[in-house]
């Protein structure tokens, strides 16, 4: 018998069955750092502790996406180690700022299950859950990937497919404070009331990926995925593939330009994947208002967007001026 | 109208024009790591707590140029995402140390402006100081930029160009505090004492650049410029082009062979970029002593130094050792 | 008299020559994040505070490889700028844990000399040890390495070869503690009653390395070896050599696959750098049970394992298959 893992393979998956990942994380000012390091972020309540006290916190809170990745890398080893693909996630919620020093712990339910018609695969989707060392929920989300079998005799499960909203409701919203809200720190005077559904805005500024970076950031997440640190392991690119939310976190980085004052994520409805990154690509976004909401008792209002990264080809964005 | 911004273009300043840039940012011991991944440092002062006691601080403060490439980078945005060339420095004054925790303001005025004669650009001077939480001044410097002209018909301004002084008064400095001071940690016996005027001093080492480390860098200073990220972005050297703030670091840490007890930088009085740097580029340095002056009731002494980095030929240097 | 130093050549060393080594350096959360940004680490007791308050400690220690790197680093300057070889370690005894803010000094005593029949070089044996702010003793080890001659016609040193223990006695050990183990945070339920003498195990993953990422690791330990940093230096492999110790912490690190309760390095008997390593070289990892040992009135027991790295072809692994 050998110690060493090689992750799960889609029969090990059951309905219901829940993971309670390895590695729980203690992310500081080091994390914090590092990302401003890797991606060009510039939102003022993740850069400074002067402006989030103002805003009414006790501290600077750590980027949401950054709190997204650890609890994303956590699973990895178990989750998704034998995934072929990565094809979708949804219901991603934010429940609580996490700070310096808390301890973030990762645990999945696997909602649903269904066999490829090859037989060879299947797609698995789980609920995962971020949890601080209060036992706070801080994230979840659903995520579904396809996985291999490791033996393609094994029977199939039953198949199951979780029925998922297509968008937050407001009432999951949580608290945001943005007491005395300072729009010169933000870097920008635009408001909630600036923006009308169907606008479209172009992030202008684009970023070349190295591989030390992309290597260095998936690391940081102890996502182990070999696809993104082996440039021997087997895939149909021949070449390192860079981890998606890489891509995901440099989009929402670059969309500071346009979006100054969008300070906190408070949902993810949906994200794909569409094209794979590779060192020396280089990526611009632009983004299109799909919908506003009040927030009750808030001074600030939700937006709902549509963020999407293009490689390479900045005229890929211009389409969306005629959208 | 867009909400993302292009930066300001020349005849956007006006003499007199204080802008007050965004993203303060706290900097903290994650800040203090990554500068010692990314430069070759090993001044005492800014490596340890228990020697910085010793000389009178209540820990290790910040990295002089680390502070520098904060309160600089948050003014790319405004001053210099539109600049043909970063033309000079000036009066750049270390008012107060920096630590951990602390939160840095950036605000700048303009101070001069000079339309060039084809029409088409012009230079912006600009005071810029860094102000921490407290409100108080922590670093001010002059720098002045070739920024280009939106439209070519725009009217020139009346020309102003500020009187800078060529060398920081000993009047300026900052108290610098250098109680028990602890030559063995330093790792040099040498003091204020033994350098002569005109002495030139070689520091030996080359360090090769990598794409990723001045990115790396020139993120985590929150700078925006696109030359040094977007490998499309249209300039004459079809290249990425290395932060000059990349290379100062660089000569700077490279000095501490030879400078070991040069631990405090207690202003710059002038610096040019003579050449640009890549990736790829290997840069070694060199010093002179050009003057020196006793600072009243301290122990330690000034030294004013003039500082060259060279690069891929350490031949370069040498011409110095006929100087 | 040039004020920059060459470093010690074979002559300037004597035996019982004791060097305090510059630059004492305090390790902060800072290289821990970066440290799990540069090496695939995944130990609990390393990533979490909360595991590590389980275990017994106050907070998460740091990275027994990373106090290793620190310590060692701070050496360079003196006792291998002019290394031709780092020919070996001995009796490397971690004494106790290192927490973020510790400073930790470096003190290397000559234990050993014996000049090389060419006379032009000589092998210097040191014995280091890491001190931490409170002077209490955290890191020892043994290395040997091969030193230049400034000039072959200085005399040769009387020969001393120092008696080196082959492997740690458990009298040796520093206390562990262990209480409460949490085996679902480390990943693994493999205790060490699973593991046999002569066992050995895959850990499976392989990491492509950067020419970034060890120039900032190696420069984050102020490592100042000319050859890891400056792609001018003349070597024979024409090329940046990577640390040893980046090799030592990857393999380490990648042993978390099949090791993931070995969270303590007790000590290290030996260790040979068998080949060099450069960027673009992809390392895999597999390690042999040498040895099993109680640990009198701990919960833990002690394994002593023998870690080996390859490079580039994952098949060099398998003949540990027919061991």
């Amino acid at each position: 018998m050998t110690k060493s893992s090689y992750g799960l393979f889609f029969e090990d998956f059951t309905l219901g069955m829940v993971i309670d990942h390895a590695t729980p994380r203690t992310v500081t000012t080091g994390e914090r750092a590092l990302y401003h390091a890797l991606y060009p972020s510039r939102f003022s309540l993740f850069s400074s502790d002067e402006v989030a006290r103002k805003m009414g916190y006790h501290e600077s809170p750590l980027d949401d996406l950054l709190v997204f990745h650890v609890v994303f890398g956590s699973t990895v080893p178990d989750i998704s180690l034998n995934a072929l693909a990565n094809l979708g996630y949804a219901e991603c919620v934010f429940h609580k700022p996490v700070f310096a020093g808390d301890t973030l712990q990762s645990r999945s339910e696997v909602i649903g299950l269904k066999q490829n018609s090859s037989g060879e695969s299947g797609v698995v989707y789980v609920r995962t859950t971020g949890i601080n060392q209060r036992g706070e929920t801080v994230l979840s989300f659903v995520r579904w990937v396809m996985v291999v079998k490791r033996t393609p005799e094994s029977p199939a499960p039953v198949t199951a497919i979780p029925e998922l909203i297509n968008s937050l409701q407001s009432t999951s919203y949580r608290p945001v404070l943005y007491d005395n809200y300072d729009f010169m720190a933000s870097g920008s005077q635009t408001c909630w009331e600036d923006y009308a559904v169907g606008e479209k805005i172009d992030h202008i500024d684009g970023v070349t990926i190295e591989e030390a970076e992309h290597m260095m950031a998936t690391r940081l997440w102890q996502n182990t995925a070999k696809v993104h640190f082996n440039m021997q392991a087997p895939n149909k690119f021949n070449q390192r593939l860079i981890y998606g939310g890489h891509i995901i976190s440099l989009v929402r980085s670059l969309s500071y330009n346009g979006l100054a004052n969008t300070q906190t994520i408070l949902g993810i409805n949906g994200g794909t994947h569409c094209a794979p990154c590779f060192a020396g690509d280089t990526i611009y976004a632009w983004s299109e208002v799909l919908e506003k909401a009040p927030i009750q008792g808030s001074p600030a209002g939700a937006l709902r967007l549509r963020s999407v990264g293009v490689k390479n080809n900045p005229a890929d964005k211009y389409p969306y001026k005629q959208g």
